[in-house]
């Protein structure tokens, strides 16, 4: 038999399937270019040429047993120093080789920390609304999900309900901007509150507290929107990047965590990642995907295509009645429901052929959260089913 | 600070960490040529040509949003497909792509395997001698390894002393064949005590105990040694395989599952290790060698090359006096060390410049690993340190 805590989740992501099975119905019926699939986050720009350039010269000019081979399970040591440099010169930092660890994206990135630092019952502040699986990688080391509700005003961190979420057990908070759902990103004045907030606590409790930023969307960005640095701003930080969306190469796995050189217990620290990516089965990021984003630091996805993306979407549902933040970054719209009852209205939008993921699954009722990350040419046709959508719910 | 469980792997790790300075130390004083490092298991022999050839033509002709792109955590059907009806075609079996999950190596894919079962406590049994991480692998799940003492005749499992150590909290057991560090292959005649034992136990306690072969060494077999499928000899088995050694691309971390299609609970088990995929961070193993493997079903390293180190190596420990099982396969020596104290013997070996690994790191005192993944050339520079060491040593 499974295992009790496989059994609960097992049981929650036969519901994410049996959306995905709901889609292929619906498409069979309709016809696939009529159903209107927003429920997912998988990035539809192409990744730059520069990949499959870069993969040529390595297989090209690099003996393959150091290509595939193993390498310091924190990964090959000249990646991580071309990535120190590349991230000083843009944000004037210093940093070198022993604060970077090659991750399996940052989902994995995410778990090796959270390995390092968890005893179990130690708390791990979220903000709401938040990356669901969040609560899966704090459970894996029996850590205590602490759920900060949100701010649904401007979606950026609720500092005045963490003052009381933090305790004497708060050993991580875990933030993500530019934020999955709502596409917001948190501001330098957030931020520096947040810092100032966590550094009382530190001092009140006598504890380290330590902040992890899960930046996957840190490049999609609009409107020249900058995304604050925080090592900048808190010693005991973490920064768990992913190229994920960034190159458009979430199945190969490749991410990065950067660690403040200042933090508390720093060398305790990355020998913990060195080990934790060992003994989680990592063992170390893929080889030649290391090798491959360390010639294309420079490079970047078209960025424009999710602009146009968001805002044809945004605009029609803003002129539908329907409330909703703009998101500067990521790619999702995070509207509010019309009826207080999410998964009723997700369900009931199933009706128009639109797949929406309700806000619950973020921590966050009364919202819903749009993934924009298909072709124009399917929002343009999606239109009106939300425009029929709203005549039926928005009064 | 790290976590409690972290700041003891850590202390043991710097062990390791020390080993590798200390072959550095020597290096710098005698040449690099003139120490012989036979610590680590890094395959030497370059993985085949048509690795290369496969990425090309990848790239070449797939999308690169699906070549890189997220897919079902269990991995590309297609791939899934090809793999299972690859081992039919081997193994006279009828798998689909159901039995199949694709991994990040066999690390990964013992972790998830561990994940889907272990609740904390439940007992995990492995035959000493035993590759160390195994008790790492458990521990992550909370669970209890047990060790089964080794019978150092064959290194065959003990199977009276596992009937001792199965109880009704036995979830699963653990077997490594060809095995690291022996390079013993278990017999048919072993397995199948093995499973009928298992099944003895399961019926008397009235539970289901799965058996986990780790295979990564399957292909690496001399002297036209077979080694038994595990699926043709008791229902409750999973295979965690590799293609870090059987194709020389361990940094790539790409292996497989494979469930036995009549197991137990095979569909929650089946879902469960795709849950666990997903939240342990692995989401899905790497994409383009997922794709890239399925192209390279049929290809193979040079064993020939290790066979050669192999007899080479085996032969003047032999002759020395050694005492030493002969290898069938994988790519390590295990004599029993001239005095019982396997540590102190490989701290004195290293005046020799030998780098040897005790037995004690795999549950088996008394005696010592040797990889012999290492270059022909360097063995035979090797060969008069062994003899000295054998001089002062053996009686």
């Amino acid at each position: 038999m499974i295992s009790n805590k496989m059994q609960t989740l097992v049981a929650n992501s036969s519901t994410i399937r049996a959306m995905f099975e709901e889609g292929k119905r619906l498409a069979a019926i309709h016809g696939a270019e009529n159903v209107y699939d927003y429920s997912l986050g998988n990035p539809n720009v192409l990744p730059p040429d520069t990949i499959k350039k870069a993969i040529m010269e390595i297989l090209d000019s690099e003996n393959s047993n150091v290509i595939h081979g193993y390498m310091n399970n924190s990964g090959y040591e000249d990646v991580r120093t071309e990535i120190a440099n590349f991230i000083n010169k843009k944000q004037s930092l210093k940093l070198d080789a022993s604060s970077i660890v090659m991750t399996c994206g940052a989902a994995g990135g995410l778990n090796i920390i959270l390995k390092a630092l968890l005893n179990p019952e130690d708390e791990v502040i979220v903000f709401a609304p938040f990356f669901g699986e969040y609560r899966n990688y704090v459970s894996n080391f029996d850590g205590k999900l602490i759920v900060v509700p949100a701010d649904t005003t401007h979606f950026e961190p609720n500092i005045a309900a963490l003052k009381e979420a933090l305790t004497s057990r708060t050993k991580a908070v875990i933030i993500n901007s530019p934020n999955n759902p709502t596409g917001v990103i948190y501001s330098e004045e957030a931020i520096k509150h947040l810092a100032a907030t966590l550094e009382e606590a530190e001092k009140a409790f006598g504890t380290s507290i330590y902040l992890i930023s899960d930046e996957p969307y840190r490049e999609i960005v609009y409107d020249g929107a900058v995304v604050p640095y925080i090592l900048h701003y808190y010693k005991n930080s973490f920064i768990g990047y992913s190229y994920s969306k960034s190159l458009s190469l979430p199945g190969e796995r490749i991410g990065y965590i950067v660690a403040h050189p200042e933090m508390d217990h720093f060398n305790d620290m990355m020998a913990a990642l060195n080990v934790a990516n060992r003994i989680l089965g990592f063992v170390n990021a893929p080889s030649l995907f290391q090798r491959v984003i360390a010639k294309c630091l420079e490079s970047e996805v078209d960025v424009s295509i999710y602009k146009r993306n968001r805002d044809l979407l945004y605009n029609h549902l803003v002129s539908l009645g329907f409330e909703c933040i703009k998101p500067e970054g990521a790619f999702y719209l995070f509207p509010k429901t019309p009826i207080a009852d999410d998964k009723a209205f997700c369900e009931a939008a199933k009706a128009f052929n639109l797949l929406l993921v309700p806000g619950s699954s973020f921590g966050c009722p009364g919202y819903m959260r749009l993934s924009y990350c298909i072709s124009y040419e399917q929002i343009q046709r999606s239109l009106p089913a939300f425009t029929q959508l709203a005549e039926a719910y928005i009064k």
